[in-house]
């Protein structure tokens, strides 16, 4: 279970808002950020308030309900219409998880269907328990993650994660870190070594936060020394979260899981990925398809407060990499372990 | 050329005093460090004011010179006996540049085999001749190194280095910086990409600013970016210095530097170590017995003013790591190209 809040809740009070853990303020304090309106969510996304593909698309989901209460009092053409433009601006907020546009076009089927004559506030009503239930099957997902990815991770030693795919990044449980949760009820006792994650450093501020909350074995390294530890053999497995799947095995994730995957790879350790089936995107046929979002170069030369590069220095900076399916050992769902990841056994476990 | 003022230097005024640029504060401002003591010296190569195996060399040459000035009054029996304690002191500072030992070494040498009753007085000249010596021996090698390196480098695409191996960290010139300076001035036009070189930012404070003052392309990428480069065809060769090389190439460098050794052979891409032969430490078979410097926490868990990890968090943080000699295509020092890296090859090169 989760030890604190989560990253994304309905809140009933009112009119009902979505309120979310402001994520940016995290380790430091746990404040919450609300948000009333479609754009409210749109930034909150935008500046990483709420990140995690996950948990991006249940905020989404929230983020039309909010959109269809401002319309309520239209015509139900009308009506239909403006959710349709908010769930294509949601989309444009962040390119690389599939979660968010997955989660915006279940919302739109979800009242699309509905026969001739259903009236807006009707919608509205089936719109809000149509983003509980997205948020219920997430939180279930993640659970089932859990319990499948457990039986991968070892006794003893040490399991090596990149960025946060934990609660936060989720409804509730989270994938990777669901896994290491599980373990540890079983009484595994691995240390979690925590690549800090640059440039903002999610494993340091949100991976090692709520490892220590659950009493886990922690370390925190930076993001270059994964390869030293591997070489001092102290890492027993790697287990990371996904943005987005391809038919392949090709998996986006924040930037630098790629290198670690190659770093376990040249040291022998499997190297694992766990993800709800919603991260997958089965129409695309490999990892090249895969938009990969650039972000601002601030992120890099003004980490924290303080500038620590030369003005006018060009910078690159993706936000994900895609590591290709040869390299990943399993692909943990909900619905079990995707072993040997190849097109042939993803189609036979999620394209069904 | 440098294109700003010496990293190490010896002042001249009142009773000289050794002026280091204190490379804390760069990129924002070039601020100077005075030391009048060895023990201003110590501190500033423990706070890494003044950091880069070679550089570190030279200030703690000069370290000694300050001490004998200290002592230049007692006896020659007790001056040498004091000299002796004060190389031991600036020795322990940092463990893992061999630069640092040779160079206190190579002065105490200087004066141990004067014949008797040569007084400190005379010594102490010749301590300051002999710390200019290596000053200057250190900035001819540095030249040379830059010379044999620059044709290993592509004449166009990218070049990947990792921490500062620039004039910073030298007398002048750099090592692996001086190979892309020298290929520059011959015509070739690469982009250079700048690990930013967590914990302490040397790549993206030291190696951008020396790029963007020598005029030479140059992006600053997060450490776990060079993976996707590698992956997107845009690095053609890796070039890094080294803290200290083992009789069979194994080279002990920032950390870091291993995963990026293991990323260029997964990719095919030469990896390429610069440094002088006062690097080598023929005394050791091999890197697992240069002894790693492991850092302050807080250089993780604190970067740059803001606190970003949780309170009481485990953190590892070594300074160093160690590429296998099986890693590297070449390594480049002021005698030319030692390829392929062998244990014989080095003994041809280095142990005569």
């Amino acid at each position: 279970m989760a030890q604190h809040p989560p990253a994304v809740q309905w809140n009933c009070d009112a009119d009902g808002f979505l309120r979310l853990i402001d994520q940016t303020r995290l380790p430091g304090e746990v404040v919450f950020r609300d948000c009333y309106t479609t754009e409210d969510v749109w930034q909150a996304i935008k500046e990483l308030a709420v990140r995690g593909a996950p948990a991006i698309g249940v905020a989404a989901a929230y983020a039309i309900v909010l959109a269809a209460r401002h319309n309520r009092q239209t015509q139900t053409e009308l009506f239909l219409e403006r959710l349709r433009e908010r769930a294509s601006y949601l989309k444009s907020c962040r390119p690389t998880a599939v979660n968010l546009a997955w989660a915006v076009d279940q919302m739109l089927q979800s009242v699309e269907s509905c026969r001739d004559g259903t009236d807006p506030a009707t919608m509205l009503n089936m719109l809000l328990a149509k983003a509980h239930a997205i948020r219920d099957e997430d939180a279930g997902m993640c659970r089932a993650i859990g319990e499948h990815g457990a039986r991968l991770l070892p006794s003893s030693g040490g399991v090596l994660t990149h960025c946060n795919a934990g609660a936060l990044a989720t409804s509730e449980h989270g994938t990777a870190l669901a896994t290491m949760f599980a373990a540890w009820r079983q009484g595994k006792r691995f240390r979690v070594f925590a690549d800090e994650t640059r440039p903002l450093l999610q494993g340091a501020r949100l991976t090692c936060w709520e490892l220590q909350q659950h009493g886990i074995d922690a370390t925190l390294i930076c993001d270059n020394m994964a390869g030293l530890l591997m070489k001092q053999g102290r890492i027993q497995a790697v287990m990371v979260g996904a943005d987005r799947i391809a038919a392949n095995g090709d998996a986006a994730n924040k930037i630098g899981t790629y290198s670690v995957a190659v770093l376990a790879r040249h040291h022998g350790i499997p190297f694992y990925v766990a993800a709800p089936s919603s991260t997958f995107d089965l129409s695309l046929p490999n990892g090249d398809h895969i938009p990969i979002e650039v972000r601002d170069p601030s992120e890099i030369t003004a980490p924290f407060g303080r500038v620590t590069a030369p003005a006018g220095i060009d910078v690159y900076n993706p936000a994900f990499d895609v590591t290709p399916g040869s390299l990943i050992s399993a692909i943990v769902t909900e619905r079990g372990i995707i072993q040997p990841v190849s097109v042939q056994q993803i189609q036979d476990e999620i394209g069904v």
